[in-house]
């Protein structure tokens, strides 16, 4: 059995952290074991065009393993061309990276370490909101020129207690952003989903939910995008939706760069109608050195939180996606069942509603 | 009567920004009424040295009005001079900057509005522990300056779940802490006090009492500093106490900046003994240039989230310490009883134990 592994290269951290697991060289800790075991083991950073060593090694690999932080993009096209392919690993959560109907239509199953990263991409979220309400990046810059003026900083420094927050996407990852944020005394607690949380799961965290998401963005003081990404999301959060937000609103996204249009994010930022914009996700990955959203700011010189795809691959989270693969991959192996919550596709259909299926 | 306010200078966006009440500029909102009663009010940014404003007007004002964010600091020497004075008002929470022992004997009074912004300060540390611990300043300056490389942030990226945390102190600031502290599944809370939590309170939030501080030090893998200056905590964390901290740990203090010795602390972040220390208060306000707070880095480029002093002088917060100041000076003039959680010295006399009376 041959499995192809794309993960992002760790250099010189890798070697000294051994716990960066996700790396190139650390190899979500596989090798030993899947080579006890007889089988072939193709790990790369090379992802890009034809001759890469992803679009090479996957017309005969039986297994594939991707990240969402480094993925290897699995169109429809390179499907055709993956004639061994029987299953797809993501080594986390969110499997946008692969053509999920191709996948339906060649059998070959797509699962993912369902539980591994939420926690992580939650507290993200926190973090992320906190430092664009309370301003916080350009006070610690102007700490960092060896400048101090207070006003310059307060005059853009809101308390996030008494503030309207809401949540596109209530799942694992937003609901779990509800849950910290109910001791910070929010004016009310929003969410926008295409599901309902059972009654008592809401009254938990004391959450309305909006039918509407015009409505719903016009509501928030803070909106937090939480959902997948699939063609129901795609360039969801664009001109048309931003006009409807309030003036001054904070936008968070840890959910997939795509999801937000780039230029009129951008131009809200700038225009100061987003007060902010945070995350680490962007719709190419790694981003361009001259993507907007590196240096976008608000008319007072802050509201940029952007970061480099890591919230979900702390060194707690690899241990845990790593442990994970290796159990889906010893399901695989051994033919036991996997994990219901894990299976995106299994064979030949859907067994998630998360990525747009009704 | 004479009321002497020293406060912060807002320049340019004291004007743009009217909410910005703390300000030299928009004086926290009281000359219209001060001057319908008939009062003088003299306010200014002027504070150090014998010709400063400060200085000049202290001789013959009967009211101080004064912030934690740009202190006027009040002497022994300076009470000697304070002929007229009668009540020193802080603008917000913390009176260290004023001689509390010379205030008794001289039977000035000293308030503070004391709830004014609690909720600001402990919003701010919990924002400061997640981007230490969760590497955000070198992931956003990587993105700010065009790179990509999520393993250099990932080795010292963590999870806050899972980790033990402890607050030296347990007031209205570091209890609001615990609050929000406790949906981010810790291992464990742990306070340090002089006095204990009444058991229903520590159970609110499952924290538990360490009485040795330098026992406490070496469980918490992070710990945050939520009590006041005086006497008895004046560089309580010092390079003895630091030994005692687990290798690796964070240190977020928003307390007062002399509660840290400023040496022993920047020493623990470059050897990576302390992984990161982030906070908004110094020893010295407006912290000089070369401060090495300002620059300080661990051996991994991160660790650092300072901030100049304004946690609790959001706009959220200048609202009410700008009321509360106004409702104190009310009680004041017209013999009304002041509010006891706003009395640190009565006439004569402590009234609080917050500030090392026991």
């Amino acid at each position: 059995m041959k499995v192809l592994a794309i993960l992002y290269r760790g250099a010189k951290a890798a070697v000294a952290e051994p716990r960066l697991l996700g790396t190139v060289e650390n190899q979500l800790g596989l090798r030993p074991w899947l080579q006890s075991l007889g089988h072939e083991l193709i790990v790369s950073d090379d992802k890009e065009g034809p001759s890469s060593d992803f679009q090479k090694h996957i017309a005969d690999a039986e297994v594939l393993v991707t990240t969402p932080f480094h993925p290897g993009y699995l169109t429809a096209d390179l499907f055709e061309k993956a004639k061994n392919l029987k299953i797809c690993i993501t080594a986390g959560v969110g499997s946008d990276h692969i053509d999920l109907n191709a996948a339906v239509k060649k059998s070959v199953q797509v699962l993912e370490v369902s539980g591994s990263n939420v926690t992580s991409v939650a507290e993200h979220v926190v973090m992320s909101i906190l430092l664009l309400v309370r301003n916080f990046v350009p006070a610690h810059e102007m700490i960092e020129r060896g400048d101090w003026q207070v006003s310059d900083i307060a005059r853009n420094a809101f308390d996030l207690e008494n503030k309207v927050i809401g949540t596109i996407g209530a799942g694992r990852i937003g609901y779990r952003v509800l849950q910290r944020l109910v001791p910070f005394d929010p004016k009310e607690l929003l969410y926008y989903d295409y599901t309902s949380l059972p009654d008592a799961v809401a009254k938990a965290v004391n959450v309305r939910k909006v039918d509407d998401l015009k409505e719903f963005v016009s509501q928030c003081d803070v909106v937090t995008v939480n959902c997948p990404l699939h063609e129901g999301t795609q360039g969801l959060v664009n001109s048309d939706l931003l006009q409807h937000f309030k003036k001054g609103a904070w936008l968070v996204n840890t959910a997939r760069g795509a999801i937000c249009d780039k230029d009129a994010v951008a131009q809200a930022v700038k225009s100061g109608h987003l007060r902010g914009y945070a995350g680490d996700v962007w719709n190419v990955q790694p981003a361009p050195k001259d993507h907007v959203w590196r240096t976008m700011k608000n008319p007072l010189g802050g509201g940029n939180g952007m970061v480099p795809h890591y919230s979900g691959t702390t060194l707690d989270a690899q241990a845990r996606y790593a442990s994970g693969t290796r159990s889906i991959l010893e399901n695989y192996i051994t033919g036991k069942a996997q994990d219901p919550q894990n299976v995106i596709v299994g064979k030949g259909k859907y067994e998630s509603k998360a990525y747009g299926q009704r």
